[in-house]
């Protein structure tokens, strides 16, 4: 694990430098190396909805953006860009013209594998969706 | 589970309908309601990258070919319009500039939930992501 | 949901009842159904060991744990003899010889099913696994 | 990756080695290193019932014999004694007074980990479980 971490603006311009999330246009609200804690928003555009003019987010963003918060975790806290191996969501509630804050948080960090958790809260602050990821410790 | 499923054209069409589908064109390859199987392909876009020039597929837009596989599948199969209950995908090599195609089979579907199993392939056959969803088996 | 939840010693003398919960003899040690929490204790015992005298809990134990604290903690905290839809288990370090606290959290009950959390520590504290499972919202 | 892989007599002496495993009395019927495909079946006796006298199999055993599936596999078709990361188990039905099978498959081994595929069925061929599995692809 590499002890040079970038910091939230470098992050923020990793992130706005990929074409997918070009479309996704996430900002990041905190990074906390020390707690090994980020949390990362996504504005609601209509361009999101599951439906027209419902305005409910479609499930695909929502994974999104706990796989990007996760992703950038990994970055920011522990100097790794690595790979996702696997992701889980848990869909808690329909999320309804709403952003979206992702708050994630490292479990543990092992010798091959760490775990993530992101909580995933609507703008009134209720719980939308819950994840958990295992991304490689090392470089993908 | 009504007996009354939609058939290919107008799951397409339900499918176009829907802005964030709008901005992942998949389509339905095939729909096979005997055997509770739908394939979905999404072609290359530089959109869904990850890095900008590596023509790597964004983990994101996979989850969202493995959700809509999953929710169509139980559209066109099962008659239910069935919202994600959870969704769980593991990322076993990365695609690069290749189209996407989509295997969803309903595994068991029973009184409350159904699961579906969901295997990505590139365009050269070989094994992308697995999927894993539990969907609500009524109307959400 | 019914609002006639067993209390602790209710709750135990079930999970006493249990032929497979006799094999694995675990105590409830807390039950706060306002906080949708209960806290559920294995002793070590060298009949769970997955190689002879090392020692190390199997895996199979420790995902009886989780799933025992999530059923029990639907039963106590929200009257439901509520049947194991699935459950993910994340193993993050070996338990030597020590015993296991889960505790279970209700993250979200909904119409058809909840979602519980299980975070599982040895007697040092140190996180050893995590949980999540849903569980159908009504008796199975 | 070692090439000195063990064979089924071999797995089956690990198997009964392990105290946890003499509880759960389980059988090795197959093992094709060359598919990666191992078939372990786990009799029914009454100590695995859930509730007394009900023949019900608990969820406990039953993730158990997922587990020892992935392990074993790993073992005997890859040569690698593999800690298991991370285990996922959907319960399709309940297993009433029958044994259960579970076929085991590597659906990809990369170089830091391999995702296993467990599908369990009763005495009567039915689905009673799903699971899919996340291995170490080293010695751990």
């Amino acid at each position: 694990v590499s002890s040079e971490t970038p910091g939230i603006a470098q992050l923020q311009s990793l992130l706005d430098d990929s074409p997918y999330h070009g479309f996704l246009r996430m900002e990041i609200v905190e990074l906390d190396p020390e707690a090994k804690r980020l949390v990362l928003r996504l504005p609601f555009r209509p361009e999101y909805e599951r439906v027209k003019a419902t305005g409910q987010v479609h499930g695909g963003p929502l994974a999104s953006l706990i796989d990007a918060a996760g992703t950038f975790l990994m970055w920011g806290a522990l100097g790794i860009p690595a790979p996702t191996v696997n992701l889980r969501v848990d869909y808690l509630r329909p999320a309804v013209r709403s952003a979206l804050v992702a708050t994630a948080t490292v479990r543990r960090a092992g010798r091959t594998v760490a775990v993530v958790d992101v909580d995933v809260r609507d703008d009134q602050g209720r719980l939308v969706a819950l994840g958990r990821g295992t991304y490689g410790a090392q470089a993908g």
